[in-house]
């Protein structure tokens, strides 16, 4: 996306990203109830919502994070994939007609759209219900599954993601106090830290936990994770203004439409992709105290700035 | 509502309940955010549909659980508003137009009518995730945690209440197989133990696990619980049949008008009143092994007999 990065067919961290998206996607697919359980049609909507080939780029963000602590997949997964079901669930319930309405979500009809408004609400709750299971259920260390579930539902919760959808469709949000970009943009950092900040921070922060890190390593973490959420916003931002409907999956143009307050309609794009681009150099830096071991961590912060869809 | 006991002004039980009431509501008002903290419309939305005047009856089996066991309420309290918010999120989903489309909750109007529908699915959202938080952050003896968490959201997921939810959606679910009464009547109390049944039996169970209880007290905790839960179900039925608005604080008869098949339905109010009683004195036998320390639970089945509203 910005000149400077030249688009690779695949590179490295593709393959790496991508081979990761599979082993989280066999896990998911495991760890789902099947849809032969009954009662079958919450389980299919289930299923449907989160087998759907999302990026699993919170899951993938714990299980890198827990690499750079040395603490092997299998020890973070549960918590990699109850992050991804809190995130399918989050997507089920914004497709709703009372909430963003949309159609399609990857290309294919939304939840509600493929099982009814009623069973996309349920298959939510379901999928919302089910992540906090699996934690409690799967991670192996008994001792530590407190604090993950703590800051698993404090990150989700209504002062964190949920909140975030809170302020955003009360669309006066951002333009109430006063028309002063300075208050416009603090506004939107808010609301982006809690919409999807919360979740990603989360998502590092577990697998940190998970890895008994210390202090220190934890505010690393936290600091890379906060840099890196905010500069995959302003990107996203960017994205809906230049991306193409056909690598996005979806219709570009519709923050403007909605006559949305994003960081492109704020600061223009030129401006957006330099704040990105400073973020993510920021979040680089945070991890400084882990040497070589932040590496794909590093290349994933770059890859972001990239990203096409 | 049962011929052979006799309706008091306010009977001990009744007293009891009413005291335990005032501190479940005390204690869940001082747990709920404040609708002054940041975001202020779903803090708001969250603290409408809790704080409502409900009965408060799983928290107040989760203390009474305890007490049996020689549990300080205080102790059980964290757990007990936990069992609260989940009840009370899925009221609020319950209520929305996709679902039963209820304008009017114990005379006031529902979440999504005071808030907006997108407001009430986003508090319902937060209420659960604040569900998990409560006891993880709460409950003292943190090793017990992980299988509190792990009950609850069993009994509140895709196999437990929220499941029931979705098979009493498909209305053709009662009747589909066959029109046999007897499979018609399997297949309504497979409906209730998942919809109302599974959160009444974790409400006691996450108590006893709270209270150290051993494999047989468990067992026996949670046969007078399921016991109960299919009894208070079918009282239910039949209050919908024979009781009136003003004291239910609702419609009466609307499962009559949906043409939801119901024990009264099928059985008819005298039988439906016969197998409630027999149902709460299998309650009663369950708990046979804790002597005079059941007295209270006893005097709450039988006080649940007769109940009208």
């Amino acid at each position: 996306m910005f000149d400077k990065f030249e688009p690779l067919a695949m590179n490295t961290i593709e393959i790496y990203l991508e081979s990761k998206r599979r082993v989280v996607n066999k896990v998911l697919d495991k760890y789902l109830p099947l849809d032969k359980t009954s009662p079958l049609a919450i389980h299919k909507a289930m299923r449907y919502s989160v087998l759907n080939g999302g990026k699993r780029l919170r899951a993938i963000l714990a299980l890198m994070t827990g690499e750079m602590l040395n603490v092997p997949n299998s020890k973070i997964m549960p918590y990699a994939c109850s992050l991804e079901l809190v995130h399918a669930y989050s997507l089920v319930h914004d497709d709703l007609p009372a909430m963003d309405n949309d159609d399609f979500r990857r290309g294919k009809p939304t939840c509600h759209k493929a099982f009814g408004e009623a069973m996309a609400i349920l298959a939510g709750d379901a999928l919302l219900t089910y992540a906090f299971q699996l934690t409690a259920d799967r991670i192996q260390d008994k001792k530590i599954i407190p604090s993950l579930i703590s800051e698993l539902s404090k990150a989700a919760g209504s002062q964190g993601m949920v909140g975030g959808q809170a302020l955003d469709i009360r669309n006066d949000f951002v333009q109430k106090f006063n028309s002063l970009k300075v208050q416009q943009l603090n506004n939107l950092n808010e609301l982006h830290l809690m919409k999807t900040g919360a979740m990603i921070i989360v998502s590092a922060r577990g697998a940190a936990i998970i890895g008994g890190a210390h202090q220190k390593e934890l505010s690393a973490v936290t600091s890379y994770a906060r840099n890196f959420g905010l500069a995959f916003q302003i990107v996203d931002d960017i994205l809906d203004v230049s991306g193409s409907k056909a690598i996005l999956g979806k219709t570009p143009g519709k923050d403007a439409k909605l006559n949305k307050l994003t960081y492109v309609s704020l600061k223009g794009i030129d401006e957006s992709k330099a704040e990105a681009a400073r973020l993510m150099s920021a979040a680089r830096k945070s991890l400084r105290i882990f040497g070589s071991k932040a590496q794909r961590l590093n290349e994933l912060a770059d890859y972001i700035l990239v990203r096409n869809a």
